[in-house]
C-alpha cells in the first residue's frame, strides 16, 4: 500500500508539473506571439511582403514540378529560385535595382567569360588553366576595387558582385566543360525568368515603393518637428506642467531624424529606379528630398541642444520667465503651424505658401515682441545677468529655430515648382474646409501687410489651421478674429 | 596631281586628328587614372583586400584545375567560387558573420530541405509537389518575415536569406533527383571549402578588423573635435584671423561625425564577430564604444549650433568680445587639450585621468572667470543686452560643451576600467617623454589642488601634452611652470 501511495505521489507530482509546464510555456509563448503580433501590425506590409516572397518561390518551383518547363531548363532552374530569393526586396525600388544589376552584370559578365574561355583555349591544355587563373584574379581583384568607389557602391555593388561570380563560373567551369554556350544560356534565361517573376510580383501585388515611403517619411519628419514646437511652452516654462504630461510621449519623436541620414539616402536611392507611380511621375526630383531632409535635421541638431535648457533644473528666475513666456510661447507655437501646414503640403502635393509664410511671419514678430521683452527686463544687479543667461540662450536657439523654420519653407517651395505641386488645396478635403481656407486667405493678408497699431503678437491672430486628421474647429478666437478685419 | 594632294590634305587631317585623339584621350584617362590612384593611396588596405579576394578566387579554382579535386567535387564546385565571392568582406569581422551565418544556414536548412522531401514522398506522386509547395511557402514566408525583427536583422540575416535559399532549392530540386544527399553533401562541403578559403585568407593576409577600424575611428572623432575646439579661438575672434585660414581645412572635420552613426554600429556589429586580436581580447567591450560614440556626437551636434554663431557676420560689440575672448580662449583650448588627451589614451589604451582632469579642471576654472568677465560687462544701456545675446549664447554653449566633454571622459575612463587599460604611458614611447610624463605628473597636482593665489587662468598653465607624433618642445611656459612649483 505504501509503495503504492508513494507511486501515486510521484504521479501527482509528476502530474503537477505537467500541469505547470503548459502554463509557463503557455506565458513565454504568448508574449512571444504578441510581440510578433504587434510587430507585424505595426506595419502589416512586412506580412504582406512575406506572403509575396512565397508566392514567388511557389511560382519559380514551378521550373522543377512541370515536366515541359524541367525538360527545357533541367538542374538550372535553380538559379531561378536562387535569383528569386536574393533580388526579392521589399520595396519595388530594390528589387528593381537588384534585378536589373543582376540581369546586366550576368549578360556582360557571362560574354566575357565565354571570350576568356575561347582565348584560353589558344594556349593549349596546359596553358589553359593559367591563362584562366590570371583574367579571373585580375578581373576579380578590378571589380572588387572598383566596389569601393562610392558612386558605384551606392548605385551598382550588386552589379560588380554579380559581374565577379558569373565572369568566375563561366570561365572556371569553362574549363571541364565543352557545353559552356549552353550552360551559360541555360543560366542567362532562368535567372531572367527568377528576376521577371521577382519584379511582376513586387509591382503587382500590393507594391511598397520606396519614394512614397521617403515622401511620407520626411512629410512625417517636419510634423515630428513641429510635435516639439508646440508642446514647447507646456515643457519649458513649469506653470503649464499640465500640458507637459499630456504631449510628453510624441514631443521627443523628433530625435529619430538625428540618425535617419542613412534610411533617407538608401530611399532616395531606391527611389530613382522605380517608374512613376501614383502622384509621382518617373522623373520625379528625388535628390530634392534630401536637401529638405538635411535641414530638418539641422533642425533638430537645434532641439537636441534646446532640450538640454528644456530638462535643465537651473533656469531663469521667475520674473524674467514670466516676461518671455509670452512672446517665446507664440514663436515656437507659429513655427510648429508653419511646419504643420509645410507637412501637409508634402503630404497632399499641394502648394500653401500663403498659409505657411502667414505662420512664419507671426513667429518672426514673435521675436521683435520677444527683444522688446528682453529689452524692458535687462538686469538690475550684476547677478542678474548670469541668472537670465539659460532663459536668453534658449531664446536664442529658439530664434536659430525659426530661422531652420523659415529655411525649410524655402525649400519646400523651390521643391514644390520642380516637383508640379497642385496649387490649391487638395480637392479631395471636405468642402467646407476649403471654404475655410478661402476665408483664411482672403482675410490674413491686409493684417500682415497693413500698420494695423492695435495688433501685437499677444492678441489672437488671424489665422485659420486646416488638420488633416479632423476639421478646424472654428474657435471664437480665429472666427473673431477674421470677422474683425 | 591635284588628286593626290587632296588625298593627301585628306591624310595630313586625318593625322591630325590621330595625332590629336591621344593626348584628348590621354588627358581624360589621366585624369581617370589619377583619381583612381589617389584613391588607392587613400586607404591602401582596399588594394590589398581586391588581391586577397583575387587569391581566395584563384584558390577556390583549383576545384576544377586539379583533376583528383574535380573527380571528387564535380560540378558542385561552384558552390565554393559563388561562397567564396559572396561571403568575402573587407573586414575580418564581416567575413567571419557572413562565413558561419552561411554555414549554419546551409547545415539546418538542408537537413530541413532532406527533411521534408521525405516527408513529400508519403504522399505519393500527386501530392508530392502539393506538399512541398506548401512548406517551401510556409517556411520561407516565415524566415522572410523574421528578417524584419531588428535583433535578426542586425546579426543573422545573412544567414536566413541562404536558410530560404537552401532550403527551398534542396526541397524544390529533391522532387527531380533521388540522390538528393549527395546533392546535399557535395553542397555543404563545398560552400564549407569556399568559407573556410574566405576565412582563413580573411584572417592571415593583412587582416583588416572591424574592431580595430572601430577603436581608431572613435578616437579620430574625439580628435575632430579636439581640433575644432583649438581652433576655435581663430575661428570666432577677428582678430586672430591668421590662425582661422591655417587651420581651416580640419576645422569643419568635425561634421562627419554627425552622420557616423550607422558605420559606428555596423562596425561594432561585425567586431562582436572577431576572435580576440592584437590588444584587445575576446570579450572586448565593443557596445561601450557605442556609448562613448553617442557622447562624441552629441558634443558634434553642440558645435554644430556654435558654427553658426561663429559664421554669423552678427557679433557682440568688440569691447564685450575682448572681455569675454580671455576665459572663451582657455575653456576652449583647455577643453580641446583635454579631448587630445583622452584620444590619446584611446589610442594607446593607457590610463591617462590625471592629465585629462587637469585640463577639464582649467576649462572649468575658465568658466568661472567667463563668469566674473560677464559680471564685469553687464550692459549699460538697453540696446547693449540685445547686442551681446550672440556673445552670450556662443558662450552659453561652448559651456555645455565643456560639460560634454567631461561626460565623454568619464565614459571613458569606465571604458578604459572594462578594456583593460594600462595604468601607466605606452612603453613604447622614448624615455624622455615618459620622464617629462613623470614630472608633470608630480607637479601638476598642488597648482590645481592648492588654491595659489598667483593662479588666474590667463597665467600659464603647468601642463606637458605629450603628442604621439612627435616629441614635446619643452617651451619655456611649460618647463617655466613646472620648475616653479
Amino acid at each position: 500500500m505504501e509503495m503504492d501511495l508513494n507511486a501515486q505521489e510521484k504521479k501527482e507530482g509528476f502530474f503537477q508539473r505537467l500541469k505547470d509546464f503548459p502554463s509557463k510555456l503557455k506565458d513565454g509563448v504568448t508574449k512571444r506571439i504578441k510581440n510578433v503580433q504587434k510587430f507585424g501590425k505595426d506595419d502589416p506590409r512586412r506580412i504582406i511582403h512575406s506572403m509575396k516572397v512565397g508566392v514567388a518561390l511557389t511560382l519559380v518551383s514551378l521550373l522543377y514540378y512541370v515536366r515541359p518547363l524541367y525538360i527545357s531548363f533541367g538542374v538550372s532552374g535553380m538559379w531561378a529560385i536562387l535569383t528569386v530569393v536574393v533580388v526579392f526586396e521589399f520595396t519595388v525600388g530594390g528589387t528593381l535595382s537588384k534585378g536589373l544589376n543582376r540581369g546586366f552584370a550576368t549578360l556582360t559578365a557571362g560574354a566575357l567569360g565565354v571570350g576568356a574561355v575561347h582565348l584560353a583555349r589558344f594556349f593549349g591544355h596546359q596553358g589553359e588553366p593559367i591563362i584562366l587563373g590570371i583574367l579571373v584574379f585580375s578581373l576579380g581583384a578590378a571589380a572588387t576595387f572598383s566596389r569601393f568607389f562610392p558612386r558605384i557602391k551606392q548605385r551598382y555593388d550588386y552589379g560588380a558582385l554579380i559581374f565577379i561570380l558569373t565572369f568566375s563560373m563561366v570561365a572556371v567551369s569553362g574549363y571541364r566543360t565543352d557545353e559552356i554556350l549552353v550552360m551559360a544560356y541555360q543560366r542567362l534565361s532562368t535567372i531572367l525568368i527568377g528576376g521577371t517573376i521577382c519584379i511582376l510580383v513586387s509591382i503587382f501585388v500590393c507594391p511598397v515603393w520606396a519614394g512614397e515611403d521617403l515622401h511620407k517619411m520626411i512629410a512625417n519628419n517636419i510634423n515630428k518637428l513641429a510635435n516639439y514646437l508646440e508642446a514647447f511652452e507646456g515643457e519649458y516654462f513649469p506653470l503649464s506642467e499640465k500640458i507637459s504630461k499630456e504631449t510628453n510621449s510624441c514631443v521627443r519623436e523628433y530625435k529619430s531624424i538625428l540618425a535617419s541620414k542613412g534610411t533617407e539616402d538608401t530611399l532616395a536611392n531606391l527611389a530613382r529606379w522605380e517608374p512613376g507611380h501614383g502622384r509621382f511621375r518617373l522623373r520625379h526630383p528625388w535628390k530634392k528630398y534630401l536637401k529638405i531632409a538635411g535641414l530638418v535635421r539641422q533642425c533638430a541638431f537645434h532641439f537636441e541642444i534646446l532640450n538640454g535648457y528644456v530638462l535643465s533644473n537651473y533656469k531663469a528666475p521667475e520674473e524674467f520667465q514670466s516676461k518671455i513666456q509670452e512672446p517665446i510661447a507664440t514663436m515656437s507655437r507659429e513655427a510648429g503651424e508653419a511646419l504643420k501646414a509645410i507637412a501637409k503640403s508634402i503630404k497632399t502635393m499641394s502648394k500653401d505658401t500663403a498659409s505657411v509664410n502667414a505662420h512664419i511671419d507671426n513667429s518672426k514678430k514673435a521675436i521683435e515682441n520677444l527683444r522688446i521683452a528682453l529689452k524692458s527686463s535687462y538686469p538690475e544687479t550684476e547677478k542678474d545677468l548670469l541668472e537670465i543667461i539659460p532663459g536668453v540662450t534658449m531664446a536664442s536657439i529658439l530664434i536659430e529655430v525659426v530661422n531652420c523654420v523659415e529655411k525649410i519653407s524655402g525649400a519646400v517651395e523651390e521643391f514644390s515648382s520642380l516637383a508640379h505641386f497642385k496649387e490649391t488645396l487638395d480637392p479631395k478635403l471636405p468642402v467646407e474646409i476649403g471654404q475655410h481656407q478661402l476665408l483664411h486667405r482672403g482675410s490674413v493678408k491686409p493684417v500682415l501687410d497693413g500698420d494695423n497699431e492695435e495688433e501685437d503678437n499677444s492678441s489672437p491672430h488671424v489665422l485659420i489651421t486646416v488638420h488633416d486628421e479632423q476639421p478646424p474647429t472654428t474657435t471664437g478666437k480665429n472666427s473673431l478674429g477674421a470677422e474683425k478685419n
